[in-house]
C-alpha cells in the first residue's frame, strides 16, 4: 500500500460520507414535519459529516490511481466501516440511550441489510430514527448490489467472477460498463421500492409504515416500525406482498434489469433462480404441512405463513410474522438449516448463496461421476455454462470459511454465557445477515436489546465478514497484504 | 457390474461371514464359563453363520478377477453390510427383546465403532452379549483401519489417496504391500489391547470389565458394560489411562507401526497429528479452565475431566465420565463442535479428520495469498509435501458432501419429533462415529433406548455413511455405477 492508493480511498470515502450526510436530512425532515425535536440531531450530524466529508474530499484529492485489486480490498473495508462508523452517530445521539457498541450493532445490522435490533419500543419510537434505521438499510441494499455486480468479480472473491455481465467481458476493468449499468440498477431499485410502497400503503399500512418497509424489504433487510413486525399488522395480504418482493429482490439484479429493462423472459430461467425458488417453495410447502397437519391452524393460513416465514428467512430479510418457536422443532430446524442458504448473487440477500450451493451439487456430482470413471473428462456445469476450477476452489473455499467461521464464533458466543441455540443460531443470523436468530432471547419474538457490548461487538464484525464475503476482510488482516 | 465381479465379492464377504462366525464362541465360551444359557444362542449362530458362509464360499469360489475400482466399491459396501447383519442375529436373539431395528442399530454402532447404544441395564447383562459388542467393535476397528490404508486410498476417497504408505508406490495395487502391513498392523493392534486390558485392570476394573473396555478403546468405540459409561468406577486413573489409550489409537496406525516397529520417533512429527494434539489440548484446556472457574470442580480435577472427555470426543469414542450436559452452555457448544473434527486417517477414530482440516485451512492460506498476488503460484502445503489438485478436491468434496448430510439428517430427525440440539446432536454424532448426543435423550447421561424405529434406521444409515466416508455408499447408488 503507497500513499497514492490511500489517498484515493479516503477521496472516495469521503464521497460517499457526503451521500450519507445528504441523506440525514430526510430523517431530519421527517422529525420537522412530526414536530419531533430529533430534526435538530440529523441536521447537525447531517452539517458535521458533510464538513468533515467535504474537508477529507479536498484534501485527499488527486490523480486517481489505477484501480488495482489491492486498493479494492481496502476501499471495500474503508467505505463499509466508514457507512457503519457515520449511520451509528445519529443513532448514538439521538437513540433511547444507546452505548456506543449498540449504536454500532445497529448501524452495522442496518447497513449490512441484516435487521437484528438492540431497539424495544419501536412502536412509539421518533419517526426520524425510525426513517433513518430504514434508509440506512436501503442505502445498504445499493452498496451491496453494487459490491456484488462489480466488485467482488474484480476482486475474484467467493466465486462471483464467475457472474461477470457480459460474457465478452473479459477486460479487468469493473468500471468500464458501470455508468450504463448503475443507471439501470438505480431506476429499477427505486421503482421496486415505490411499487412495493404504494403496494403496502393500497392494503392497509399507514404512509410512514408503507415507506418504511418498502425501504427495508427492497434491501432484504427486514428492519419494522413496530417490535411484532408484520406480527403487528395481522394481515394476510401484507404478508403477501412482502413475501414477493423479498423474493423479487433475492434475485440477481444484473437478471431483473434484463428482464424488465429488456424484457427477456427467458432471463429468468437461470440456474441460481430456479434452485432458489425450488428450495423456498419445498420448504413453504414441507412447512405449511407440518403446522396445518400438527392441528395448528388452517392448510391455507399455514401456507400463508409458511411462505411469508421462509421467504424471509431465505431472503435474509428478517421479518417475522409469528413465533415460528412455538411452531415445533420442524420449524425451527427447518429454519436453522434456511438460515445458511440465502439468496441469489448480485441481490440484497445475504447467506452462502444458491449459485455456490448449485456448484457445489454439481462438484459432488461430476466427482462422484470420476470415482466410477476416473479417466474420463467431466466438467462442472452451471446450465450451459462450464464452471473453471478457478470458480470451483473459490466457492469450495468460501464454503469451508463460512462453516469454520461459524464454529468459532459460536464456541465464542458460549463462552460468553449463551446457550447452544442462541449462540449457533445468532453466530449464523449474523453471518447469513438475516436478522432474527433462534431462542428465547434472540428468537423471532426476542430481540438483542439484552446482550451485553463484547457479544454485540463479536456479531457486529460477523455481520461485516459475512456481508463482505468474509475473505475480503479477512485478505487485508494479512501482513501480506501491507508488505511491498 | 458383470457376474465374475459379484461372485467374487459374494466370495470375500462370506470367508468374512467364517471369521465372525468363528468369533462366536467367544461370547459363547465366556456364557458358559460364568454359566449363562445365552452361550447356546452364540453356538447355534456362530454354527448357522460358519455353514451358510461356507456354502456360499464353495459356491462363489472361482478365478478372482483383477481387482478394480468398481468390484472396490461394491465389496466395502457388501462387506460391511454382511458384518452388520451378521453381528445383529445374536442381538436379536441374546438380547433384552430388541425390535430388529434395534438390533441392527446396535450391531451397526457396533461395528462401525460408534458406540451409541439402545441397551439399559448394562450392569445385569449376560457376559456373552455384552462381549459379543465389544468384539463386534474391536472387528469394525481393524475393518476400518484396513479400508483407510489399503481401500480407500486406492478407491480415491475422500483424499485418502494421499495418504499412501511409501511415497514410491505409485502402482494401483492396494494389495501389493497389504501381506506384511497386515500382519505388522494385526500384531499392534493386539498389543495394545492388551496393555490397555492389563492396566485397566491395574487400575482397578474387575478382569471383564477390563477386556470389555480394552477391546472398545482400542476401536475409539466406546461401548462400556456399565450405563454410567467410566463414570460407574469413580476412578481418575482410569481416566487418564482411557485418554492415553484413545488418543493414541487416533493416530494413524501406519505411522504407530513405523514409531513401534521401526523405532522412528520422527514419524510422530506429522502435521495431522499434530493438528490433531494441538485442538485436543487447545480444547481440553479451555474446557478445564471453564469448569474450574465456574466453581464447579478444581482446575485438576477440571483437567482430569476435561482430558478424558475431550479425548473422548475427538477421537469418536464417546466414552462418558460425567453428564457434560451440566458443565454449561460453553462445554456443551465446544462438545458439539468438537464432534465434527474426529481423529486422523488411518485410524480407528471417525468424523471428518484432522488431515482433512489441514488441508482445508493451508487451501484457505494459499487462496488468501493469491487473491494478493493472483499471478504468483503458491502450493498447498501438508508439512513438506504438497496436496496436489485432486487431493484438495476430494477433501473439500467430502467437507461439503458431510455438512450438507448433516443438515438434511437433521431436518430428517426434526420431522420425526426431535428437537434442535437432539436432532443435530444425533446426525452428527451418527456421520462421526462418536456415540452420545446432546441434550437430555440421547446426551451423555441417556441413550438411543426411547427412540423408534424409524429414526434408529435413519441413524443406522448415517453410521455406515459416515463410516465408509459418504462417498463411497453414495456411488454405488448412482445408476451410472451399475451401467456398462
Amino acid at each position: 500500500m503507497n500513499a497514492t492508493l490511500l489517498r484515493s480511498a479516503f477521496y472516495i470515502a469521503a464521497i460517499c460520507g457526503l451521500y450519507l450526510a445528504a441523506a440525514m436530512f430526510v430523517p431530519a425532515m421527517a422529525d420537522l414535519y412530526y414536530a419531533n425535536r430529533d430534526w435538530q440531531v440529523f441536521a447537525i450530524c447531517g452539517f458535521m459529516v458533510g464538513g468533515i466529508s467535504a474537508v477529507t474530499a479536498v484534501a485527499m484529492r488527486g490523480n486517481p490511481p489505477p484501480f488495482s485489486r489491492r486498493l479494492g480490498f481496502f476501499l471495500v473495508n474503508l467505505l463499509w466501516v466508514t457507512f457503519a462508523l457515520v449511520g451509528s452517530i445519529p443513532l448514538y445521539l439521538a437513540g433511547p440511550d444507546l452505548s456506543f457498541a449498540q449504536s454500532l450493532f445497529e448501524s452495522v445490522s442496518a447497513i449490512t441489510t441484516t435487521g437484528s435490533t438492540v431497539l424495544t419500543g419501536l412502536d412509539h419510537m421518533a419517526p426520524g430514527l425510525l426513517l433513518w434505521r430504514s434508509l440506512l438499510q436501503w442505502m445498504g441494499g445499493i452498496g451491496i448490489v453494487a459490491l456484488g455486480l462489480f466488485i467482488l468479480p474484480f476482486l475474484r472473491i467467493g466465486g462471483m467472477a464467475f457472474f461477470k455481465m457480459e460474457s465478452s467481458d473479459t477486460s479487468d476493468k469493473p468500471f468500464a460498463r458501470m455508468a450504463s449499468f448503475t443507471r439501470a440498477f438505480l431506476a429499477i431499485y427505486v421503482g421496486i421500492t415505490i411499487v412495493c410502497a404504494i403496494s403496502y400503503d393500497v392494503a392497509g399500512m399507514s404512509h410512514f409504515d408503507a415507506v418504511n418497509h418498502a425501504l427495508t424489504t427492497v434491501a432484504t433487510g427486514g428492519f419494522s416500525t413496530h417490535d411484532a413486525s408484520f406480527g403487528y399488522f395481522d394481515n394476510p395480504e401484507l404478508l403477501w406482498i412482502a413475501a414477493f418482493f423479498m423474493t423479487v429482490c433475492s434475485l440477481p439484479f444484473s437478471i431483473l434489469i434484463l428482464f424488465i429493462v429488456r424484457g427477456r423472459l427467458d432471463t429468468l430461467r437461470d440456474p441460481q433462480i430456479m434452485l432458489f425458488l425450488m428450495y423456498l417453495l419445498i420448504a413453504a410447502f414441507l412447512l405449511a404441512l407440518y403446522i396445518s397437519l400438527d392441528g395448528q391452524m388452517s392448510f391455507t393460513a399455514g401456507l400463508t405463513q409458511a411462505i411469508f416465514n421462509v421467504s424471509s428467512v431465505l431472503s435474509t430479510t428478517g421479518y417475522a410474522s409469528a413465533d415460528y418457536m412455538t411452531w415445533g422443532s420442524f420449524a425451527i430446524v427447518m429454519v436453522f438449516f434456511l438460515m445458511f442458504m440465502g439468496g441469489c448473487s448480485g441481490s440484497t440477500a445475504g447467506g452462502i448463496k444458491s449459485y455456490r450451493f448449485l456448484v457445489l451439487f454439481n462438484m459432488l456430482k461430476t466427482g462422484l461421476k470420476k470415482l466410477i470413471y476416473p479417466n474420463a473428462v467431466y466438467s462442472v456445469r452451471y446450465g450451459t455454462l462450464t464452471v473453471d476450477s478457478d470458480t470451483q476452489r473459490a466457492v469450495s473455499m468460501f464454503f469451508s470459511a463460512y462453516i469454520l467461521l461459524w464454529a468459532v464464533g459460536s464456541i465464542a458466543m458460549a463462552a460468553l454465557g449463551y446457550d447452544l441455540i442462541t449462540s449457533t443460531s445468532a453466530v449464523l443470523t449474523a453471518l447469513s445477515n438475516v436478522g432474527p436468530g433462534l431462542g428465547d432471547i434472540i428468537g423471532p419474538a426476542g430481540n438483542f436489546s439484552t446482550m451485553a457490548d463484547p457479544e454485540l461487538l463479536l456479531l457486529t464484525v460477523l455481520m461485516l465478514l459475512g456481508r463482505l464475503e468474509i475473505l475480503t476482510v479477512v485478505v487485508i488482516l494479512m501482513p501480506m497484504y501491507w508488505r511491498g
